[in-house]
C-alpha cells in the first residue's frame, strides 16, 4: 500500500514521519475523510476549502493548490488501484523545536492515505457520561487531530456493549457521536444541532441539511429518547441508528428518511 | 542530537515515526517535560507516576518499568552530554488502522528526547479570549497530545505582544497558562485554581502548594487585576508575570515569594 508524502508517492511501510513534527507532539494539524468511489474522490471541493478554512483558523498555510491535491489524490488512487474506499489528506504545522511556540517558517506535512470503507450497517449508540464536547473551543468547528476525546467516548461505549456514543457539550446537550454527525426525526422534523453547539461542520451534514430540509437547533438529551428515526452522518456515508442508550429507536428498523438519504447520498 | 525511540538510542534525523502512529494521526497519546539538572532527571519518580495515572485514564500500556525509563533517561541525557536541559517522554497508542476504534492489542510508542532549557525570564500575559479550557473533559487532568487550543492561545498572546496566554475554562474562570500553572497573591493569600477547574495537576505545583502552603481555590478571572503577585510554574522552573492584560503586576518587579521559590525549586 502506498501514500502520498509532501508530494511523492512513497510505500506506507517506508514513510517515515519526523519525530519533531508537530503533529506528532502536539497534536498540530488537522484532517480531511474523503469518500473514493469509482476511483474517484467524491465532493472533493468541498472538502478542501473546509481543509482551507481549518487551516486557516490555526495558520498553516496549505502547500499546494486544489488541482495540485488533486492530481496528488488521483495519483495514490491510481497506485493503489482502488475503485472504493477512503481518502484521509492529513496536514500539520510540520516539524519544530521543543515547545509549543510555532516556528516562524513553518514547513508543512502534507499527507495523503487511503483505506478501505467502513461498514454502513445499524449502530447502537449510548450518551458518553465520560467527557464533554468543548463547543467554546474554535477547535470544534475545525476537524484538527485531537481526537482523544471521542477516543475516551468511543471506549466508553464498547466498554458498554454499543457501538459508539453521542458527545454532549459543555452544556449538557447533543454536538455530535464520535466520528459522524446525528439526525433526530422529533416531532416529524428533522432536526441536527447547530454548529455552534460542537457539531463539526461536515460536508455531508450540510448536504444532508440541504436535501432533507433538516432545521439546526440545538437538541436536549432528553429529546433523543422521542426520537422516532436517527441516523449519522459522515463523508464516508450515513447509518441508521436502531439503539439509543439501550432502548429501539423507533419501530427497530432503518428509518424512511434515513434509507432515501443513503440511497441517494 | 540523539534520541531514544522504542528502548533504542538513534540519531534524531534518522528516528522514523510510522505515519499510522495513533500519536500522529489522532493526538492519541500523552507526554511528560522533565527538567535535567546535575545531569540528572529531576523529580523523576512523581512524572512517571502521573505519566502512568494519564496512560491508564487513556488505556494505553506503558512499556517499561519505572527502573527501565530511568535507565534509558539516563542513556539519553549520556549520550547527548547532557548537565541542564530539558527531557520529554512521549507514549502514544502507536499504529493503528484507519478510523478512531484503538487496535485490541496497541504497540505503544515510547520516545524520549531531549532539549535545552528554555529561559525564565519574567512574562507578560494576557487572557485569551479566542478560545476556552474544557475542565469537563478528563484530558484536563492528562498531559496529552492535544496542545491546538494552548496553541491557539499562544498565537493571541503573540499576536497581542505578550509572551503568553492565561486560559479560561468554560466557566469563564482562571485555568492555567499554555504551558504553566498560575499561582497569585491576593489579599495576602497565595492562591491556585484547583485540578477540577482545568489545572493541570503539575508536578512542579503541587511543590509550590506544599511549600508554599498555597489555598486551591477557583479564580474568577476579575481577580487577576487585583493581584499583587503573580507567578507561573512548569517542570522546568517558576517564571514571575510582571504584566497582566497590559497593567502591571504589583510594583511590575518579581514579587518575593516568586523570587524564593524559585531558589527553592
Amino acid at each position: 500500500m502506498k501514500l502520498s508524502l509532501n508530494g511523492e508517492l512513497t510505500e506506507a511501510a517506508e514513510a517515515r514521519i519526523a519525530p519533531d513534527d508537530r503533529g506528532f507532539t502536539l497534536g498540530d494539524g488537522l484532517f480531511e475523510t474523503i469518500a473514493i468511489k469509482n476511483a474517484a474522490p467524491k465532493r472533493l471541493a468541498a472538502h478542501l476549502a473546509r481543509l482551507r478554512d481549518g487551516a486557516a483558523v490555526l495558520g498553516i498555510p496549505v502547500p499546494y493548490t486544489d488541482q495540485k491535491i488533486a492530481e496528488l489524490a488521483a495519483g495514490l488512487i491510481g497506485a493503489n488501484e482502488l475503485t472504493a474506499g477512503a481518502l484521509r489528506i492529513t496536514l500539520t504545522r510540520g516539524p519544530g523545536a521543543r515547545g509549543i511556540a510555532p516556528p516562524e517558517a513553518p514547513t508543512p506535512t502534507f499527507m495523503i492515505t487511503s483505506g478501505a470503507l467502513p461498514p454502513d450497517d445499524p449502530l447502537r449508540l449510548i450518551v458518553a457520561q465520560g467527557t464533554r464536547r468543548n463547543e467554546q473551543s474554535p477547535l470544534a468547528r475545525v476537524k484538527n487531530l485531537g481526537y482523544l476525546d471521542n477516543i475516551i467516548a468511543r471506549r466508553e461505549a464498547v466498554a458498554a456493549g454499543a457501538d459508539d456514543a453521542v458527545l454532549l457539550n459543555t452544556q449538557g446537550r447533543v454536538a455530535e457521536t464520535t466520528i459522524a454527525n446525528i439526525f433526530c426525526l422529533i416531532g416529524g422534523g428533522l432536526v441536527t444541532p447547530p454548529v455552534c453547539e460542537g457539531a463539526l461542520p461536515g460536508v455531508m451534514r450540510a448536504e444532508v441539511i440541504r436535501l432533507a430540509r433538516a432545521e439546526e437547533r440545538p437538541i436536549e438529551v432528553g429529546e433523543l429518547a422521542h426520537a422516532s428515526e436517527i441516523f449519522v452522518s459522515n463523508a464516508l456515508g450515513i447509518r441508521p441508528v436502531l439503539h439509543m442508550n439501550g432502548q429501539e429507536v423507533g419501530d427497530g428498523a432503518p428509518g424512511l428518511i434515513t434509507q432515501l438519504l443513503a440511497v441517494r447520498l
